[in-house]
């Protein structure tokens, strides 16, 4: 079961121009920022009730953000939902027609098991599921 | 002050084609399906935590989503906040630089009060403020 929308995942040229819009004119108290080798990304989350805005800055050409950015510009990337029970949603989605980017879940930032349905097949809206591990 | 994310709008081609994939693939509950002749939209949500997934189908090729939808094909088409006092969050948006679409709010659907913020100014994300009337 999808139990909330864990974080919205922004794409965006450079965190240092984009923070203070979110700081600032939205009021939001940021993240230490960090950075995710395997995703050639730096990131910075923002806390909104039980959701988080995660902005995403590529840190290699190579970066899944730097093609986005290069296609469609700065903008909202992906969706996550948080999951009580992770495989057997993407057991549902499967068996409801999504194409699957992760058959199975893998390791996330912050401890946690994630997986993407491909956009393809969800309508043009990347979405993740993640749920705590040991959860 | 920004509660929570009150919804995450999407635009799409056809409630009709998209609503299983939000049913079936992810397991969510649909609202009843409105029309919103302000917007030329017709709308259905799903719950999930504190936020809802709001689609857009569009009714009339003069609707913003149909513009939207031929420029960019489905996908997420704004974000919007809860504010817990609406026009306090334009002004702090305004003096930090952002553009506004509503200089005061307007009445949106669900008996709310809603403004929304320029994506030239957000960093390519159309953002929305709203705020139950009354609170």
């Amino acid at each position: 079961m999808l139990t909330k929308v864990d974080h919205i995942g922004i794409a965006v040229h450079s965190l240092e121009e984009t923070m203070p819009y979110y700081e600032k004119a939205l009021g939001l108290v940021p993240s230490p920022v960090e950075e995710v080798v395997s995703q050639m990304v730096r990131t910075v989350f923002f806390e909104v009730g039980e959701t988080h805005i995660e902005l995403l800055e590529p840190t290699s050409p190579d970066s899944p953000i730097a093609k986005f950015l290069e296609k469609n510009g700065p903008g909202i990337h992906h969706i996550a939902f948080a999951s009580d029970g992770i495989e057997k949603q993407l057991e549902l989605a499967a068996t409801n027609g999504c194409r699957l980017v992760h058959e199975v879940p893998i390791e996330g930032a912050g401890d946690k098991l994630v997986a993407f349905l491909h956009p393809k097949s969800t309508f043009g809206v990347l979405t993740e599921f993640c749920q705590p591990k040991g959860e």
